[in-house]
């Protein structure tokens, strides 16, 4: 793995911004957009134990469905791709069976071998509460969008996170509701508009001696 | 801005992995430091209002102090930087009208021009709870977190999310008991352990027909 210079990292995340319009006439190649969907699968997450789904929306009727649910905002209809993050509502004995069982398959072994990190991830989720382990798995996508976000500006993709949105009206479209799953947050990504005049503004935030203490 | 390719952005993230065992022998050169605590203020945030702090401790005995209160898990210690990532526990009136102030400063104007978002922001705050607004806050650390380790493995610095530790302690510890902040994640940073035998082993993630669906 070759290093890319810190001048890299901080270009790209002094380009990006919370797109506020996309080109809508614009589509990300089908390369790239692997890539990023790669890097959600690579996102890490507690234990490793993964309690997401990634929604990744193109067709326009659905995404023109959502406009209203999403405060009116048009960006989950005019980006390229929409991703929507669904985070698990609740952790069973089974979720955690599952993911023992793609260690074993992923690395070798039996799922036998692996009963003390089993009885480890069982042991915290009979201790905590349903509200604990819902708000931890919504915890975890918000790693994925971390990620996913600086990994789509280095690749000059533009993104916006977005939590203004009504999660029942999206659950209900989406075919989430009943299910184990739940919206989290979105992720729009695509082009900006040329006529974004955010593009242009100068970002927004805390001097370093507000947010960074040294100990 | 030029964007790098796909490959770097996917060998980097396969390249990371959660590290165990760190080399304490080893420090992050202040350079690639300063970039990557450039990395953390440029964090997106919800409204952009960044709830958060980061204490970027390397003092070795306050270290050690707090590894008994992380499951005695060593990487605290023995990491470069020990990021300890804080998150409000609310936020009042004051807390948006220092953002809006901020705004001001920035992009020029006058905070009454931007009464409007002031409105939005105090509006939405007043329809929620202590506890949403808690988790809310906590959410936003999560990006942080994720973008720190996606800009981390691109510039070669191995790093562990951790949120196995006693926060009562660690607040404790750290002053923050009684304050508007507390912890919600850590994230050491630093070198892998040639001995850590975590390094090479396969990474394990559901398969992409698990996790990603295309609607």
């Amino acid at each position: 793995m070759t290093p890319i210079s810190t001048t890299q990292i901080l270009d790209s995340l002094n380009w990006r911004y919370a797109t506020k319009a996309f080109d809508a006439s614009k589509t990300i190649p089908a390369e790239t957009w692997a890539a990023l969907e790669e890097s959600l699968i690579l996102t890490p997450s507690s234990f490793g134990l993964q309690p997401w789904k990634f929604l990744v929306i193109t067709d326009k009727a659905l995404r023109e469905q959502l406009v209203p649910h999403t405060w009116n905002q048009r960006q989950v209809a005019d980006c390229s791709h929409l991703v929507v993050m669904l985070a698990k509502k609740n952790m069973t004995e089974a979720d955690v069976d599952q993911f023992i069982h793609r260690i074993a398959e992923v690395r070798g072994g039996t799922s036998d071998a692996l009963a003390g990190y089993k009885g480890m991830m069982t042991g915290f989720f009979a201790k905590v509460t349903p509200d604990f382990i819902a708000g931890w798995a919504k915890n975890q996508t918000y790693i994925a969008l971390g990620q996913f976000m600086g990994s789509a500006a280095l690749l000059g993709i533009d993104t916006c996170p977005m939590e203004g949105f009504v999660p029942t009206q999206y659950d209900e479209i989406l075919g989430l509701t009943g299910t184990d799953y739940t919206t989290s947050v979105l992720v729009p990504a695509g082009y900006r508009s040329p006529d974004d005049k955010y593009a242009t503004l100068p970002k927004v935030r805390f001097e370093a001696k507000d947010v960074i203490e040294h100990r």
